[in-house]
């Protein structure tokens, strides 16, 4: 799809009229007296947690924003396969892949030994291993990614959107079972400024940025590194012969600094950051004037002996690097064991570092993810408060190895080429080593919850190796026995809240007497203890709470539905329509047999839980239906 | 994507809201004093050529509908693959895909020959064949897809959208330059109802159905075969345990008929094709009184021993089969090689047969789609008035052959399975292998138009042996040079009403003196034979005609854009911005290499041209010029 050629203009770029093509604004309309969640911020990071809690349903939310109206130009771009999977589960992946850059390939430029003062090319890298996930990375205005959460909150049962124009100016936090109180003052809209509003919430969750007020109620406070290198960043449309100027491409020059391109969605734009000088200590770059003419002629130093010639530049700014972070992302005291937790912080309120990575919109937005399903659980009473703890655990340490890797990545990037002259300085090509080593890492696919009520031992791990226990469940290709579709098994993991259990199954025929999947099934379904029996309420659907998924070693022609246990093709909604969409089968035919690429023992069978948030929570023979009922019994609530 | 778990419900099924999942009905407004082209009919066939009109651009365009607002349950629902290549053209085969039940194989039943008055699976085949496309067949109610249409139109410049509520009760045919004067009566909408419009239009396209008032008033009728089988269609919702309910099954029973069962979006929907007995001749099936109920009893009686349980029928229907078909598209006489045509009939005005073979809805838009581009080439002066009769010749021979196929096949649907009995009956074993030799037909890629001057000669064809010239360009896996991405080579024709120009290069590096394709860019840039030159307008880009794309032979990482010839890294709007979008090469790591796929000579290369609407018009080799301008010169009008 090709798009800005005659200037970047914001919006969707598939409306021709470049009014229709801006976000629709909410109306206008007072904020509600009472709510479950409050979320402060509509960037990605409370975008995120408002989409799931829309999604999910059942809650209400109020979305307060400060800026007066949906993002247009947004800072950040880039986004990893891992996100991309988040979105799948919105069902917003496939839109954006079509309209994003994909970043097939980095490629690396340093000095030409032979001729000082030029760049040549040194290395190139495929960005993303094979296998690693099913969706690719791409980069795209963030402005974009806001109107797809915008539109999945739009079309939900709770028409979702965010209250624009407001100013959180007072957060009394939660006394006992008291709800918090927020004052919001109107800022923006001149006819209402000044007025304020108050909002009493049961939770509340500041996504609202590096200077969160909600975080200053809080009294937490983001700790860590002064920084001293100052960066430009500029999107740009321009004319260049820069070979590699459609590649994500890392420019080390020998002494006119270094440079990151990042090619941009339809074709044309792309975004160059572009490393200043040291600063002194305590000097601050917005001291610095620096103005994008500097920042373009930095530019064309590195860049020699290529031209560049701006034609339009749709953004600039400068910043420093830092990393800081926040120790602790709700309002519990560390050995506080009885309180639950009632106010969170998400996303840059908890941590900021260097954009190079394409990180920081990404954790964010996780941690969105994260939150959002723990919350609408406890509010609904399907889980104990208790998995509210989880969320603080898990995403904190995450940040904590984000800021440590991009401590580490900052400083790599701009140091000089090392030379006889600057022994100190970095070999390119030990740059591109480490950020090749680091590839995972940047896809957000490394992540690993660590146990806890809601994230099982590894006992059982060697039954399904490639599912690894606290790790995103990592989709592989199946078919879906009822209609043969070849399809990502990974991609029934909707952000609908639900839990997850696929059954691998043992080798028996799924309706022969010994079949472990039949066992499994029947117990599942009459057992007292199975958490579908124990947490489904009177009138749900049977897999309202746990999805249960099999997937056969048999051929798809070898196997029909009506053969599976009940629980298989369980009777849904008002009229006991059978759900043909439980059972899946390998296919070999397009990318490998899922019970080799992941390690699925073909004699036992294995089942593997996933959460909400299409984590691995657990992995259990098929024969650990106690196991399993233990496991769920830690936090879901039973219904009777 | 499941829904329609408790019922059908019209609509975006990505919506919550019942209300606002209803397509938008545009504003009522007068009808247009004066219009390019006047559309009678909002059905399937309109809305394609109307959403190529508003694509392409600078044409005026009126849509009259005699309905009152748009469709929002629909009889057809079958989607060929080739229909898929011309929605991705417009940009939403994925959207459809997303949304739509896919078909990927078809199972045949037949009487037990054990067990008398039971079925059994006698057959199984994959329903495309490998290769074939790299879209599926799939199947989606009608009004989904013109909800897309809808969005494309709504989101062009002209926003256009149909006027509902227009039937068309008087039309004076155009005589020499003097436009065409339909007049239209108000209707459904009681405060307007008897009032009158008037519309005046250069060109009218009847797309109004197989009761076309627009072919009342060309003096033109359908002419065909007397149908006296007749046969009920129903959507219902149901429970049952035949194994292949979600597969496309056709049912033959030893004495109770015949059935087809199409598998419906959303998981739960399925649609019957059920046979009733033969008709008298003169009897008309809508006085046999058929109600649904004996059309549930027929489908329980050929499914023995499965059982049947419906629970909601969301449509239902009964027809005769027929085959019909008009003599000509459009208002010339048969001898008349003066005048240019100005009104036209497509879709259904031109052709009525069974629905079983699915193909209907997918010719019928594709009539449309041959029409739009051709008629906004004239309008704009692109191209000579001349074009116009292609139009007729082209689609004519397309639904001939339909017919004569549709009579072919409805005889052997409705046949007895062969028995001692019965020894004029049909084996289900010759019927499966009918409709297996005939999957490239049904799927729509098989269609070829024949040499005229839009379509060139032979000479040339053995150069690229998989482009065959008259046929839809059979799209192929490539890599895009610039940016290394993994991506079908067909896609970028797009529904624009620009021709394509496919070099395929020869083995020579596109820098290296010899280079052919250097020297065939050379004059394509520069000889005022070139179409590029003598077509393009003054402020144009170069591509904005004719788009000229290269596939050099080449791996992505051995070449770059800016040692192409300028002609493929082309400067293009207000800024001059270089389009790096113009090189590609094959990607033997995502199914294969598109000069071995498609029978590219590796030593000479070859010119492939494709028409705007995805057709091969010529192959060439690379030094053929000459004869590309000839072919040019036939029919695009020069600028100066």
């Amino acid at each position: 799809m090709q798009f800005h050629l005659n200037g970047f203009r914001p919006g969707d770029p598939t409306i021709a009229s470049a009014e229709a093509a801006l976000p629709p604004r909410a109306p206008d309309r007072p904020l509600p007296a009472e709510v479950d969640v409050l979320i402060v911020g509509a960037g990605p990071t409370g975008l995120t947690l408002a989409a799931q809690l829309a999604r999910i349903g059942g809650v209400t939310v109020c979305v307060a924003e400060q800026k007066d109206g949906p993002l247009l130009v947004g800072q950040a771009d880039g986004i990893a396969c891992r996100t991309m999977e988040m979105f799948g589960a919105f069902g917003f992946a496939d839109d954006i892949a079509r309209e994003a850059y994909h970043v097939n390939e980095t490629v690396f430029w340093k000095p030409d030994p032979d001729a000082p003062g030029r760049i040549r090319r040194s290395g190139r890298i495929q960005d993303v291993e094979d296998g690693l996930s099913e969706h690719p990375h791409v980069i795209l205005n963030q402005a974009r990614v806001h109107d797809r959460f915008l539109q999945v909150m739009q079309r939900s049962a709770s028409t979702l959107a965010p209250d624009y124009g407001r100013r959180l100016v007072d957060l009394r936090l939660p006394v006992g079972d008291e709800p918090a109180v927020a004052r919001f003052e109107r800022v923006g809209d001149e006819s209402a400024a000044g007025a304020t509003e108050t909002v009493r919430a049961r939770y509340v969750v500041g996504c609202d940025g590096a200077r969160s007020a909600v975080r200053g109620f809080m009294g937490r406070t983001l700790a860590g590194d002064a920084a001293n290198q100052s960066w430009g960043v500029m999107d740009v449309l321009a004319v260049t012969d820069f070979p590699d100027i459609r590649f994500k491409a890392v420019v080390h020059s020998a002494s006119a600094g270094n440079l990151l391109v990042i090619p941009r969605e339809g074709g044309y734009l792309f975004r160059l950051y572009i490393e200043l000088d040291e600063l002194d200590a305590d000097e601050r770059v917005a001291n610095r004037n620096i103005t994008v003419d500097r920042l373009i002629d930095a530019a064309r130093h590195i860049l020699s002996p290529y031209t560049l010639d701006v034609k339009e530049v749709a953004w600039w700014s400068v910043y420093e690097i830092g990393q800081r972070l926040c120790d602790r992302y709700d309002d519990l005291e560390a050995d506080d064991d009885v309180r639950e937790p009632r106010v969170f912080i998400a996303g840059d309120a908890c941590h900021t570092h260097s954009p190079k990575a394409g990180q920081g919109m990404n954790v964010s937005m996780r941690d969105g993810f994260n939150l959002g399903w723990k919350l609408a659980a406890v509010l609904r009473g399907r889980a104990r408060p208790d998995v509210l703890r989880t969320y603080s655990a898990e995403r904190h340490a995450v940040a904590k190895r984000l800021i440590d890797f991009d401590r580490e990545f900052a400083a790599m990037f701009s140091a000089n080429p090392r030379t006889e002259d600057d022994p100190d300085g970095v070999d390119p090509a030990e740059f591109q080593r480490y950020f090749q080593q680091h590839g995972r890492f940047t896809a957000g696919t490394e992540t690993r919850y660590a146990p806890s009520l809601l994230v099982g031992d590894g006992t059982f791990q060697h039954l399904a190796k490639g599912f690894e226990i606290g790790t995103r469940f990592h989709s592989a290709p199946v078919r879906r026995v009822a209609d043969a579709l070849a399809m990502h098994l990974g991609h029934v993991v909707e952000a609908d809240g639900r839990w997850r259990l696929f059954v691998f199954a043992d080798e028996a025929a799924p309706d022969a007497p010994g079949s472990a999947l039949a066992t499994l099934c029947e117990r599942l379904t009459t057992d007292a203890r199975s958490p579908l029996v124990r947490s489904t309420r009177d009138g749900e659907d049977i897999d309202a709470v746990v999805d249960v998924r099999a997937i056969v070693q048999q051929r798809h022609d070898e196997v029909t539905i009506p053969e599976m246990p009940p629980l298989l093709r369980p009777a849904k909604g008002r009229y006991g329509l059978l759900d043909h969409e439980k059972v899946f089968c390998p296919d070999p035919r397009t990318g490998g047999d899922v019970f080799d690429l992941r390690g699925i023992d073909r004699t036992t069978g294995a089942m593997v839980v996933v959460r909400p948030d299409q984590h691995v929570a657990h992995v259990l023979p098929l024969d650990g239906f106690d196991a399993l009922a233990d496991f769920f019994a830690g936090f879901l609530l039973p219904v009777r």
